[in-house]
């Protein structure tokens, strides 16, 4: 599947063209000119993402809220009925999303979030930031969500964001032709991947109503290239976000968007919730981030397992494989769902207590807890009801809930959990949009919640409430599968919107994290790894400090050109390898060998098939003499996002061209870094990931210095 | 000045006594120890601060409260000796805090911004992280807060906090007599810059209240040496911190701490302040953006010219002249804050208002609105001293207060901002160390709540709250005068707990940062160009598009070292100049010249008055026969913390040794980053920046490439 990836390119190629632009243009506003246009990019990224979202959440809010009332008014007569109707609204729902994924938009599969977090990394996998890609994530998890598998609409999100940024950025110049100083903007992979960067925190801005938790998802996973005028833009559009969901919630909570409004984003506020903990409990809450870091990483080697099994077996045969197989899982979700809770008996409410506004049960057609299911009495509630049949988000925040002491008995709690793990890990995989952050956080709620009850058992004390466990376990859950850590804490904080638990999260994130990470990687990683993603960690590893850049860059011999080169040959040697990227080299007057450059395999595709840059003579011309600029601009040589550009099976030459040359000194970098062979590798890994490169030259060692550059010499004035 | 500063070096110098310490390292048990040390060192980090913190906050908050308590009490009787007892006493607190600051550190004078941006930016000032300057600091800033001057505590806290990270991570080697590993985990400048980052969080965090801010100022900072990992780290340093304050604060809340408690650490909760807001508002509050950036503007003009004028005529003249300055500067602030509410006319109190729990006049010797002040009736109140005769602390909690529409009349607020801005100007400069966070918070205020007077009166809606402009206010101040963003927007939201004015913040500090940047640049960014602490801003200016990297490194021609140096040649050229870090050339067996690497003068210092590698005969010796490596260890090369190190007059050479030679190769870093010498100065510059380099050499261009690193060479498993 490597041949589906392929790496960024985020140097600048000052090839002639390049400054021949440069030197062009008016300075002054041309600056301003591209500043007001990136800042303007990052409002209407801001504005579609915040309008994806909600535009999700009201999709799938009303259908699920649709489903579950009528499912709740058929069974006032008959739960046979009842369940056929459930079973049958959730089967359409995931049938349309993974018919949608499979036959219109295969790359929308999953979550997105390792496809995005190696485009940040510096590689490009094929599709994932395409239109088709957008409407197929899109609508694909408005069924999945919908459909009430065990999968979330978060993770989607992120790729959503992504997908509208990068299509913003492109979406400018192959649409609408505005004018060609435009195109140039953002035709680089440098300025894409400004834009997606902003795509995925305007994302997680929009799934988690957390601006600050976006910026800093965007930063744990860019960290190589960040700046603080890309963080400040990137704050820019999460607040967007923040003010577009804000206002259309607003705006819905009149009633006029249906269902929408009583669930939805998830906002679980716990602000009623515990205000302060004794040194005693950090006790259970350790043991917390222990069973999260377990479990977490459990769940990510048996997705791991499950995944590569699915790739091998099921998903080789075919689309109707995974339509067939998609079903299945819903069959299975709806089955477990609703008929687990009819073999449990329903318990007796508690005493009714007007302070907390809690009903038991709970009225007909509202969220909340204690649901009355199957029950033999009015006064009395089935908990696994109220957790396992209800949309995920209402089961979180009935999970969270404060004042609700034992709601649930263990039984449930426990029956639930294995359940609901064991669905979670095999719908993982499944060709639908989904996200991991709900499942996780359902998972890690709800044996969260199992502790606090021995917690409360235990200690004996009033002022522990359940639903901070639920909460500390939903954040160790998360820490132990994706291992993320600044920005899932502020995320767990912003959504739960109580800063005073922060340092609690970050105790449990920590357990969790360290425990998991002696297992395995983050479920991220490693479905990255199996989908021959390349990530570069931020971190060399320790056997590079022994090792020299000449030893990693491999015994095979350099593939480099001439400067001027016959074009049959040009064609022969691309296609003899599949380099991406050759060296270029001259000679100099007294006939020393010089290296003057480099060239990429997809420039040289381009002057190929365009030929206008073909000469009879095999000498140099010279740049300054000739049009030889006027014939490209920088725009022709950008690369396509998300698609493979030029073939080589696409270039036929005649046999006049044959006898052509091409002189590739203006279309070369003609300054690539380099490092000398004896460098070590930890500084050569250094060099490649801060500076985010695709090749990097390694030469013999300098004969001369011709000069030092230290600080002062770079600190010009305007 | 610029012989105070010197350059950092992040790079590892690879030379053979590092390596042979790599190779004997066992790796596993080697990196496991570093990670603890790391953590625990974190941890040891966030806990001092913490203590710093509240230590400082507890005794000004106490001297301030004695002060103002026993002025209440004496003016009663008398408003002559009430004056004369105020202003002794700021006399004599701002007296100890210069006499502190000038005797014993001049290093802890100012904010210490600038410099701690400085050193995270790559430049070390002499002095800044001693121990003598951790004690002016908390000394001297307990004396200039209590006395009553305008200026704050915060950003001498940021600077508490990296000294506190210096200090540890050296104190671990000079105090304690570790072992010779822990020595080498902390000797570079690498690693003291983790720790100097995780300090300066701290201090953002613990001056704040605001971990998540605390993180998010350190990478504004910082932005291009990050890694994911540090940002962990730094967040857990940051919690603890907001763990160890708030025990305290808890602690406090008893009444064991004097007069802290109602005060001291700055939080303004306005969560009882304005919910939502209407689009007519954004008008009034854009032109808070403008005045904001306007103010702020000059305020960093003036404060320039300010400093610069007393640096030129004053502070040469020696210590005296800066206590005498101080002294005067206490005066005219006592003065003013103490006589200029005498002349203001009190007010008649307006209804009592029940729910809002404010009473008019206020109780005696209590904090909170409406002070009674040369008021000729009891039941009236004067606004100039409700927030003039104040701690600042109150009078900001004062003029962002909720409910008290009304309570300032718009002469006593502008009168204010007249007055505060001047003395916050004139207060600038002085020697002692001082924030500018809270003065311009105060100014900040002031108008914005000016603006909001007008809003109220204007738009006549009753859900105007004219604290809410307070808040704006300020954020716009602090906006046009730091230029900070992202952490600055934190911080607000953090200090007022208030996670809903997020976007009117940010609208209104996108405007002040765009109109200040029009005119000038940053306080920090100012003020360290005036102390000549040369920054790398995070973007390359425009112009070195079209510069070489051989254009940029200067005409003059380099000076280099051979590989065997014949030690009075070492003395004279190092004497002939300034320069820090030399090339060494050496010749291959055909007698080409080679570069074989580059040395330090510090590291030719070191070896200079060792002299146990001093040879007799001038010919290489070979490495791995001798027991070369066993003379040195790293540690002894290792850079002490602000301070010069050997200076070249203190290594005396008899006429033996002068006949001695040395062998270079050792002690060079082997493989210093190169570039080719017509390489563009946008990219030497990103690498510069990137990497955190000292030294670059500007090289021929390669005449081969040996091999090429892709990102598929550096994907090492384990
Ligand atoms: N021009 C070349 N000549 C010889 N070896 C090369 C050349 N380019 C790359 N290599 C080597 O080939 C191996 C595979 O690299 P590959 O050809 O996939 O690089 P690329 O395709 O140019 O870059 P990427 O795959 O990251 O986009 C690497 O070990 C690299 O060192
Ligand atoms: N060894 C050298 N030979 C010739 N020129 C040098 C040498 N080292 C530095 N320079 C030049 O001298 C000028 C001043 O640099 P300076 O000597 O201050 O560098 P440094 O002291 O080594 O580094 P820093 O001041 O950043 O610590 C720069 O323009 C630089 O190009
Ligand atoms: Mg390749
Ligand atoms: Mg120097």
């Amino acid at each position: 599947d490597g041949s589906a990836v392929e790496s960024l390119d985020y140097e600048v190629i000052e090839n002639f063209a390049y400054r021949e632009e440069q030197a062009h243009r008016r300075r002054k506003l041309y600056v301003s000119y591209l500043l007001v246009v990136k800042w303007f990019f990052a409002l209407l990224i801001g504005i579609f993402t915040g309008f994806a979202a909600v535009f999700i959440n009201i999709s799938v809010e009303n259908f699920a809220g649709w489903k579950y009332s009528l499912t709740f008014n058929i069974i006032q007569k008959s739960y046979v009925a009842g369940f056929f109707v459930y079973v049958s609204i959730n089967l359409v729902l995931v049938y349309t999303s993974v018919y949608i994924v499979t036959q219109f938009s295969p790359a929308a599969a999953g979550s997105g979030i390792p496809e995005i977090k190696g485009y940040l990394n510096g590689v490009d996998t094929h599709g994932i930031l395409l239109f088709r890609t957008l409407i197929g994530k899109v609508f694909g998890s408005i069924g999945s969500v919908g459909g009430g598998l065990a999968l979330g609409k978060e993770g989607p999100l992120v790729h959503t964001g992504a997908c509208i940024a990068s299509l913003l950025g492109q979406g400018g110049s192959t649409k609408y032709h505005l004018n060609s100083r435009w195109f140039n903007v953002f035709k680089s992979d440098r300025d894409r991947r400004d834009l997606v960067t902003c795509g995925c925190a305007a994302g997680v801005a929009a799934a988690f109503r957390a601006p600050v938790g976006g910026v800093l998802f965007a930063l744990e996973e860019v960290t190589s290239w960040w700046r603080s005028q890309l963080m400040w833009r990137v704050f820019f559009t999460s607040a967007i976000v923040a003010v577009v969901v804000r206002t259309a919630m607003g705006w819905c909570k009149s009633g006029k968007c249906g269902h929408f409004g009583s669930g939805g984003f998830i906002i679980w506020d716990v602000s009623d919730g515990q205000e302060d903990y004794s040194f005693a409990e950090l006790f259970p809450m350790a043991i917390i981030g222990v069973i999260g870091g377990l479990l977490g990483a459990l769940f990510n080697q048996l997705t791991l397992y499950i995944t590569t099994w699915r790739r091998n077996h099921l998903h080789k045969k075919g689309n109707r494989v995974k339509i067939i197989e998609a079903c299945l899982v819903s069959l299975l979700t709806s089955v477990i769902s609703f008929g687990l809770p009819l073999l449990r008996k329903c318990s007796p409410c508690p005493e009714p207590d007007p302070t907390s506004g809690i009903e038991c049960p709970r009225p007909p057609g509202m969220y909340g807890n204690y649901v009355n299911f199957y029950c033999s009495k009015d006064n009395e509630y089935n908990d696994l009801a109220t957790i396992f049949f209800n949309t995920q988000d209402d089961a979180i925040r009935n999970l969270f809930s404060a004042k609700t002491i034992n709601e649930y008995s263990s039984q449930s709690l426990l029956t639930f959990l294995v359940m609901f793990y064991g669905l979670a890990v095999v719908t993982f995989g499944t060709a639908v949009p989904a996200g991991q952050f709900v499942p996780g956080i359902m998972i890690g709620s709800t044996y969260g919640r199992l502790v606090g009850m021995f917690v409360v058992k235990y200690y004996r004390k009033l002022n522990i409430e359940e639903g901070t466990y639920a909460l500390l376990g939903a954040a160790s859950f998360l820490g132990g599968s994706m291992r993320m850590t600044v920005s899932l804490c502020v995320i767990m904080v912003e959504i739960t919107n109580n800063l005073k638990l922060l340092p609690l999260i970050m105790l449990v994130l920590l357990i969790s994290k360290a425990v998991g990470d002696a297992f395995n990687d983050g479920i991220y990683e490693e479905q990255a790894r199996l989908r021959g993603i390349p990530l570069l960690e931020s971190k060399p590893k320790y056997e590079m400090r022994n090792m020299i850049a000449k030893e990693a860059c491999g015994s095979g011999r350099v593939v480099s050109f001439p400067r001027v080169v016959k074009v049959p040959d040009v064609f022969s040697i691309l296609q003899s390898n599949t380099h991406n990227g050759f060296p270029v080299i001259d000679h100099t007057r007294s006939g020393d060998p010089l290296v003057i450059g480099l060239v990429l395999r997809s420039h040289l595709l381009v002057i190929l098939q365009s030929k206008v840059d073909f000469q009879h003579s095999p000498l140099p011309s010279d740049p300054r003499s000739g049009g030889r600029s006027i014939r490209h601009d920088s725009g022709e040589f950008a690369k396509p996002v998300s698609s493979k550009g030029i073939c080589l099976d696409d270039i036929h030459l005649t046999s006049e061209d044959l006898e052509m040359y091409i002189d590739l000194a203006p279309f070369l970098n003609p300054s690539p870094y380099i490092v000398p062979e004896d460098m070590s590798l930890t500084k050569v890994y250094n060099l490649f990931r801060q500076l985010g490169l695709r090749h990097l030259f390694v030469v013999p060692r300098p004969s001369r210095v011709l000069g030092l550059i230290t600080r002062k010499d770079l600190l010009i004035e305007d």
